[in-house]
């Protein structure tokens, strides 16, 4: 069978888009897009972005792909009480369940993800969505 | 590009003057500094204090550096609900989310972080402001 | 005090040079830059190269910085019998002792490191060795 | 029972006298102490000392407080061959076997250990002996 993913191509259009909207908000971000096996393509940070959101970029990418849900939707469901409460112990530490993670389309398949750490939570989102739009 | 960072010599009166803090409070505790790339410059345990707290004073000021802010004012945006709940799951198991961690800052430039640890919350974060206030 | 360190412009260059050698070789490498704290700063995996390579690319690059040294010189030193022997025990496994990384040289100071995986020794040595010229 | 170990003030002591010997060989080195527990009661990383000596510096003191040997012996009994080879692996990653870590001793007993990371393996035992002969 095949498996659809993004290219280094792709992913460097999806990142680029990102930092687009990154400067816009005047945030600097770091942005990972990982392909279909989860596995990273390419990430960025930009000048002056937060050293602890390498790792944090990354895995928001890795989760999104990991569960195809954004890490958003993946928090709501892993909020105390809901039913993945947890999640976030599994997976050796790579699961992030705060906003900034989506998977990239290629109509209905999920053919990868992009992750954003850097600002709040809605300037993360934000700069994803916009990311992921490009691809 | 150039990064300000802490030298050593820096790194010592910042510890210092939280050793005297502390002894003020009557409170042993781990002191530690980081330089600007999250990286440890020094670190003292004083007399007494707990072991526990040598992974957690070096981690506070790794997390307080890795993302420009106090561990107590990350700790509010980590709670259950808030916008960054299970970051501590991230960067392998060293951001710390609870009162201790400050960052030490040259004007706006954030050149360090100090972390504390050895006492209650309120303890840690006096004696983190001391320390930095040395800078 | 100050630091001198690559920016992400920097990075994309070399990473850049890097590619341009790459593809001159037929080999698909993995290619990673980190700054003057030895923090990562870009990284890309090109078409077709290992998964495997991500974190060796990375902590190739991590490695040159953190003690300032190829890691094709750093390898010939961690060799049974000689002064380094067991280095790649340390620092949880981010020690890498085979060629692929090289130091980022602005004159006398180091800037960051170039880390280089997806081919044999001698290839991920010249690709490094090409992406760290183009600084 | 009581155990003997090293203060906060030892091993001050200690690591100065360390860094006296490390400006005398115009090395800068990572210098670290662990007390009879093998924890750490203080490190300094001098200005200019490499990163990755960081973990390597307390990694050493605790490995000669550990096995109550220096590094550098236990590093002969480590080799390819020999009756501890393979040591390196165990304690997670925390073995160091190479020159630098030299247990603290009051008359016959072990109190801590000094452990020095920055330079060749010469350079780290002559500055760890230095210290060492501080206590």
């Amino acid at each position: 069978m095949n498996v659809h993913t993004v290219s280094l191509a792709d992913a460097r259009r999806v990142i680029g888009a990102g930092e687009v909207k990154a400067v816009e908000l005047g945030q600097p971000s770091n942005i990972a897009v990982v392909d279909a096996g989860g596995n990273l393509v390419a990430h960025v940070r930009m000048d002056g972005a937060w050293i602890g959101s390498i790792d944090i970029s990354i895995n928001k990418a890795f989760t999104s792909r990991a569960f195809d849900i954004s890490t958003q939707d993946l928090g709501d469901n892993a909020a105390p009480g809901q039913q993945f409460f947890g999640i976030h112990a599994s997976n050796n530490g790579r699961v992030m369940i705060f906003a900034g993670g989506i998977p990239l389309r290629d109509g209905d398949t999920v053919v990868g993800a992009v992750g954003v750490s850097g600002g709040s939570g809605a300037q993360d989102q934000e700069i994803a969505e916009a990311a992921a739009a490009a691809l």
